[in-house]
């Protein structure tokens, strides 16, 4: 097994990579900005350099950095928990030219994935189904209208290259695309060097529904069940349960094996995420795959008791599976709210600052918190605001919301802005309760509504 | 369902209840000594009432007074955790007439199973192996002379009332029991006011093997697999897991339904734990029945999925019980260590004080701390030192070691000493580790073992 591995990243999942190294008797080497000096991967870390400012770019975006400090530690492997450079297939093919084990797939994949015009290419060919719309790169606004007309408006215009959500522009009708499609290749151009777009049709009102994969170098792959992200603000997830309160056991079967056949498509290693999204009448296409672990990977462990933050260390190393798919069971059910540092009724604005009591509800039967926050820590501004993930296992859908409930109404940190009661009141809303919401529902349902009550 | 509950507690057991009533939207009332106004079971509660001084005979002894309050405060039901009146029949039966429903065992269950030698008898009569000894009280020393000859030196002279250690001998020859047995017997008249005695064989070295119990209102009774709590200090237990490594799968079935039997011959109610010291030949034996939940309860919890606690609310309320026994699958591998404010190296000395730092390890799959703490609290030193319980549940028992370890040494406690550091090391014995331990061995292997490398 690994003697020693780098984690190339900050906060709870850090933390949470940390941890799994230590109980598989691994030593660990963190990194930190100098904004991240106190931090708690920090603390816990065997090994701890500092890799340059605050800044992300200078720090934990800074690949030649990494691999330094990986060399001289003498680590042997890197983790690069989610964000960052965890699907940067330039940092995972340094990784793997300086002889160091890049913890996830690798980075032919990551590219292969990355690249959105040949994923869809990859996954038309396999008959796994795809958002309606264009098979191939999209050059001229003449190839983009013909493409529109067969799908009709509305539409999303995407750079294949994208991320961040530059060059993609929401379309309506075909005036809007002749006006806007330069531009949006301009973007494109700009931000990644590439004038090759695509297009999709609008699944919308839609549910977000991901399935989680693990593959290892011997050519197994086994999924573990879904996820229900569909509770998301601007496109950002804000509570997650598995199993979906939606899918019925046929739509259920048939989107993981669907994931199945994805994953084995691209001879998937490691842990990855394949993304779909549903429409009302139940037919579910593929959005993109996700070639790393996921902030919600932790109500997954919970319902199948597998720990993917371990099986992903012992992959890389070249360990067969631990598990088979008839090994998997899911045993009730799990749900997990993400602890921002922000201010809903601000416009969810960030929130740093010094914590000066916490009470994390522990305890019971159930109930999990991954955090990079203690009591006296300062939440530097330069980062992601979330600082907690609460995460709880119930026999069923009931027990978990009032595990969840409790949680919320118990965690106590002072000092900072929180979306605690936001996630309270949303985990206690008749809509969520009744397991009746689609990714509109937050924006265009729960928030005016909370707006209103709490003003 | 009950609508509010009064837990007549303190610490970590009472924290535990209040979060179970909070999960089934049961209102709950906490009592406090004047010692334990800062306490987290107080800050927890919906209600908390003042009930007497510190010392626990005017407080948490004090029946009239937890009446009186449970009357004032509206409360259905008392849950009276384990320790203080947990276990005593009269205040069960003071619960009943006031109509107030006493979350545990029946009053009548209580008395007849804590008179020790008619609970000999029931098992007796229910072809339960119990200790070899006396199947009826004793009341002079030719009888006790007759019955030692017959199963021979050395052996236990108890008081059937007995309790505290008091009015208990171990008797090597006739001489010692000759000499001792009118002390003996004059002991347990001044503390229980009853001359009756009962002798026993001494079973050492012993395994000490408990299973856990839970009965209905309608006759249903089930268990839920076996704890080995052999890891005993001054016949405290130290450390307890989930299923025993000793037990094949032979003697695990057949502990197990003797437990069943033995539950079913007093019509058991509510959570128990039938108690068995098990000889070197795999031979085991009735010892005795606590009707109350016990301290080590989480770990079968974890390799379940069952709240105890939960179901003891359901139960008491006269719902049935939500499992049958075929839905009770044991999964996976649980530890608990209990962590106390004293000293090992200087006698296990109590060391109450103040908690400057704390920082709990969670997070993770299959991590759970059960504990009243919290930083800034200050431990009283008035009740008993256990501050937290560290529960792992690993997919086998190499893996909840590991987390153990891992979690007891992140676990930071600052401003009192604790027995982490005996616990880290306890845990990390090869023995231990081995699955290789009876109940003599931390006195007479670890602790000597531990004392000289300490120093």
């Amino acid at each position: 097994m690994f003697q020693k591995v780098l984690i190339a990243n900050r906060g709870e999942i850090a933390v949470r990579i940390i941890r799994a190294c230590q109980e598989l008797g691994i030593e660990t080497v963190a990194v930190y900005s100098q904004a991240d000096k106190e931090a708690l991967h920090v603390l816990l870390a065997d090994e701890a350099y500092c890799i340059g400012p605050a800044k992300t770019t200078e720090s934990y975006l800074n690949m030649q950095q990494l691999l330094s400090v990986a060399m001289v530690s003498g680590a042997q492997g890197i983790h690069p928990g989610f964000g960052f450079l965890s699907e940067n297939a330039q940092f995972a093919e340094m990784c793997e030219e300086c002889g160091l084990i890049f913890i996830g797939p690798t980075s032919q994949t990551i590219r292969d994935l990355g690249d959105k015009v040949a994923a869809r290419q990859i996954m038309i060919q396999h008959n796994v189904p795809v958002i309606p719309g264009s098979d191939q790169g999209i050059y001229t606004l003449e190839e983009a209208q013909k493409i529109a007309r067969e799908i009709d408006f509305p539409i999303m215009l995407k750079a294949a290259s994208g991320g961040g959500g530059k060059g993609i522009r929401r379309l309506n009708n075909l005036a809007e695309l002749t006006e806007q499609f330069n531009s949006a290749q301009k973007e494109s151009l700009a931000a990644f060097g590439d004038t090759t777009m695509y297009i999709e049709k609008i699944i919308d009102p839609a549910k977000h529904i991901e399935v989680q994969i693990l593959g290892d170098q011997l050519g197994h792959v086994i999924h573990l069940g879904e996820r229900d992200c569909s509770l998301q603000r601007n496109n950002q997830k804000v509570m997650e349960e598995t199993p979906s309160p939606t899918l019925d056991e046929k739509t259920r079967s048939a989107i993981c094996q669907t994931a199945l056949t994805a994953a084995q498509a691209v001879a998937y290693q490691n842990a990855g995420t394949i993304e779909f999204l549903m429409d009302e009448s139940g037919e579910f296409y593929f959005m993109e795959m996700n070639t790393r672990i996921q902030v919600e990977h932790p109500i997954t462990e919970m319902v199948t008791g597998v720990d993917i933050v371990k099986e992903q260390l012992q992959i890389a190393y070249g360990y067969p599976l631990s598990y088979q798919q008839e090994d998997i069971n899911i045993t009730g059910h799990s749900i997990e709210c993400r602890l921002n540092a922000e201010n809903p009724a601000q416009q969810f604005a960030p929130c740093p600052g010094k914590i000066n009591q916490l009470m994390l509800p522990s305890g019971g039967l159930g109930l999990r918190v991954d955090s990079g926050m203690y009591e006296g820590y300062q939440i530097p501004p330069f980062y992601d605001s979330m600082i907690a993930k609460v995460i709880v296992h119930g026999r069923d859908r009931s027990e978990a919301l009032n595990k969840m409930q409790r949680a919320l109404a118990e965690f106590s940190v002072e000092g900072i802005e929180t979306n605690q009661e936001f996630q309270f009141d949303l985990v206690s809303h008749p809509d969520v309760v009744a397991g009746n919401y689609n990714t509109r529902f937050i924006q265009e349902v729960f928030l005016s509504e909370w707006l209103s009550e709490s003003k």
